[in-house]
């Protein structure tokens, strides 16, 4: 018999090779790596790992290619505790690779290969599993099957959590069933053009959600729910190494809180807190914070 | 009991990871890659790879790391019939893996990581396969055991041939013990200062060697043989995909001649034809050709 997972997360499950050097080289240059770190990756995929850490529960839906990436996606993934049963191989197909060069500045330069897995289908998807979760999160990726996924949601009562990264096509008919819309910049300014994050959040809004955040890194990030002021919660400030997957960890630490019950500054600071003790080694996993790690960053911040 | 080969190989052994894309991206930016192609990379390597498609029997000693890489570089080594029995296995090292991206025009940006594999040391080597063969080819890294095997071909008769691509403190005492010193500009510049070929190869002849060649990429290669007049052999033009592993090519190209008994002029020609044909696709070794190809290509060429 299955057992139900607190968040079960749909998305691109890809190979992350992070390459440390000083100085970013010009094209028609050798350079030298310092660190060569590989791990896994992707938005929900490295959510869902932030989540491990805060000890919930959570499944993976999501297909990899049948390659040695694919096994190095899926071992990062059970080696955290998250449940792959979902995660199938196109034993033909190859995996996402993103090659993430990081300079002495922290600024990151990616160069990805999207590879030729089969998507996600909608009857690749486990209805039960969703109908028993609390959140689905989502990342907008394997589109057939994260909309089909969030009817399921919708019609049980689960919430869901969308990754908004960059506004494609088939991202569209999936908002009218977000609960909550936590997106990048580049993806409000997709969605609702130049403007202020207070202009961005209520157009955000308008697709119905109970909550839109606008991730902006160093900047922090603004939220809002429907009919109550916009929130902003600045950046934590901490020595930088590496900022790959810190919108990932944002995530995890938001739907941590919403397991929780807690409001959305309350959501927000925690998210926030977890993205950058994230920032603390490189990679998008390697340094994610345990509960108590959270806990003790955030004890020692001026509320 | 040991069937001889014919060409000993000694050198590193890397993993490449070859991405194309329209234009470079600058630091901070995010670009997607047409085509990911993983294989294995090397100097001495590679050019073994090549001789194999010429049909030369080939043996490589080296060490790679314990992991996939390690695991990519040696099944691409079988595949091509290079014999493996050499290439050890450090269980707790990392394999050396090189990121290459090749923009439209051709430009290679390289990303390298050295990993943490033990060198080959001096009697890792098998003294009996380099007596029984008829050429030694190095590329100066895994140098103590290069150093130790040269020795062994000088005391032979066994030819020796050095890709120089930089030169390092520890190539320095293999120079004297090398027959065919095949270098690139950056090297010839490093050995003999800012100059004409001509300049830099008298340098070259000075170590002692039977010929000295200087490869400039498209401006085709220059050699010399004590006492006689520099020859130059220009680039032969083909439309370029990617120049990865062009070196390692000629190389190959270069020891098949010597293989035939060939002059410096026939060498010369026949390797630029090796390396020109490499370029017609991705990566260091898919477009490597076969004997007839060669022969064909350099019948439709002037002499």
């Amino acid at each position: 018999m299955m057992v139900p997972v607190q968040v079960v997360g749909i998305g691109q499950c890809a190979c992350d090779l992070i390459g440390a050097l000083a100085v970013y080289p010009q094209v028609d240059q050798k350079s030298e790596l310092q660190h060569l770190n590989i791990e896994g990756g992707g938005p929900v995929a490295s959510a869902l790992v932030a989540l491990r850490r805060l000890d919930i529960s959570c499944a993976i839906r999501g297909r990899i290619g049948g390659d040695d990436f694919g096994d190095r996606i899926r071992a990062g993934l059970v080696t955290e505790g998250v449940d792959c049963n979902g995660l199938y191989v196109d034993r033909n197909g190859s995996s996402q690779v993103a090659f993430i060069v990081v300079d002495d500045a922290g600024r990151r330069t990616i160069f990805c290969h999207r590879g030729n897995s089969r998507p996600l289908q909608a009857d690749d998807i486990d209805p039960e599993q969703i109908a028993a979760a609390r959140i689905l999160h989502l990342d907008g990726q394997q589109s057939d099957a994260a909309l089909a996924a969030a009817r399921i949601a919708r019609d049980h009562g689960v919430v869901t959590v969308l990754d908004g990264g960059t506004l494609r096509d088939q991202t569209w008919p999936l908002l009218p069933l977000i609960d909550h819309l936590v997106v990048s910049e580049a993806f409000a300014r997709q969605y609702a053009g130049a403007g202020t994050p207070e202009q961005q959040l209520a157009q955000l809004l308008e697709t119905g959600a109970q909550a839109a955040v606008i991730t902006a890194g160093p900047a922090g990030c603004w939220g809002q729910e429907p009919g109550c002021a916009v929130q902003h919660q600045p950046a934590f400030s901490l020595p930088v190494v590496d900022t790959t997957g810190c919108g990932d960890a944002f995530h995890g630490g938001y739907i941590y809180g919403l397991l929780q019950g807690w409001g959305l500054v309350e959501r927000m600071r925690f998210a926030a807190a977890v993205a950058a003790l994230k920032t603390r080694d490189f990679g998008g996993r390697r340094a994610l914070p345990a509960l108590a790690e959270v806990e003790a960053f955030l004890s020692t911040q001026a509320q």
